[in-house]
């Protein structure tokens, strides 16, 4: 298959990479790195990016910003920033990607495990990775053309532990083969509107 | 307890009245009816609702907007609609309310079925009543003062048959009696962090 990875020099991007790309042919995509450069947050950009790439097979985002903070100091900015580009963005990746990707091909959208085992100063989190659960099933069952579209939930990466770990007090960590695996869940089995856990 | 309704003159904010009014003090806020007026698109709007009536007990939501239409035809503007107004809408009621609500009181959203059971061209709300669930998921573990937070997610009430129910082939109804008494639940009980749903 022929798929768009959006998000690949990430931690969960790389970690999907190393289990697709053996099989598969990947277009890495990123804001400043990878084969083509996109920003999810501006629809623009979205769109140019599947003009340059063309019909593919798949499309995976592992993209998304939300802000961290503590609840009582949380803004509406703050907020809307984490709706507007986590949650707007992946799903501005499926509503433009309708029109690129292949019948019976897959989006594959990244939400995390913040609104199933929340941690501290993290509810903008919560509340995105929630909205990405309801949107892919809601969107699951309109998907024109035999389109899918699921999410993958991972817990705190194992390689993320020295960037983020001490967000997530006594929180057990995922490999990245695990969160891998997920993404290959997604994309080469049948499964639709469906949260994949990596707990 | 003194309570602040908003949506008070919807389906189910008549259904949490009707449960509600006899054992408790309830302030009735609305777009243009009630006591007071209020919009929860407009922080301002939440914020002098919160100034004229003062220290309260708890507070409901029932109200916020979603655009129905085709996940092919959905544009950003129309997902937006619902992350600003059903989703940041409530959340600003929270965020300004923590302010204005006396310790240990509760604050009681509302979301819907269709993140669960989705229909067609469902898809925004699907979105937005996920990313409520995953709000209170969050904010339950950083309120201050011992202030709780849940949102209620009910079926179709069957007072809304008449203009809802074409949208909601097979889908059992619900009572508004049932209802309103998910908001006593939140409110006289002791839970936070809880989506409760009436199905």
């Amino acid at each position: 298959m022929k798929i768009i990875m959006i998000g690949a020099e990430g931690d969960i991007g790389r970690a999907a990479c190393a289990e697709l790309s053996e099989r598969h042919e990947l277009i890495k995509v990123g804001r400043s790195s990878g084969d083509i450069h996109a920003d999810i947050s501006d629809r623009a950009s979205i769109e140019e990016m599947y003009r340059k790439v063309g019909k593919v097979d798949a499309v995976i985002s592992t993209a998304g910003s939300v802000h961290f903070g503590s609840l009582t100091d949380f803004t509406e900015e703050q907020f809307m920033l984490g709706l507007q580009n986590k949650v707007m963005g992946q799903i501005n990746v499926v509503l433009v990607g309708m029109n690129y990707v292949s019948d019976g091909g897959s989006f594959t959208l990244t939400s995390g495990v913040l609104d199933r085992d929340p941690v501290k100063q993290a509810t903008g989190a919560a509340t995105a990775n929630g909205a990405l659960a309801g949107f892919v099933k809601g969107a699951s069952i309109e998907m024109p053309r035999g389109l899918r579209v699921n999410v993958v939930s991972p817990g705190l990466l194992e390689v993320s532990k020295p960037r983020y770990g001490s967000f997530f007090p006594g929180h057990e960590m995922v490999s990245s083969e695990r969160v891998g695996l997920a993404y290959v869940k997604s994309i080469e089995g049948a499964l639709t509107g469906q949260v994949i856990i990596v707990a």
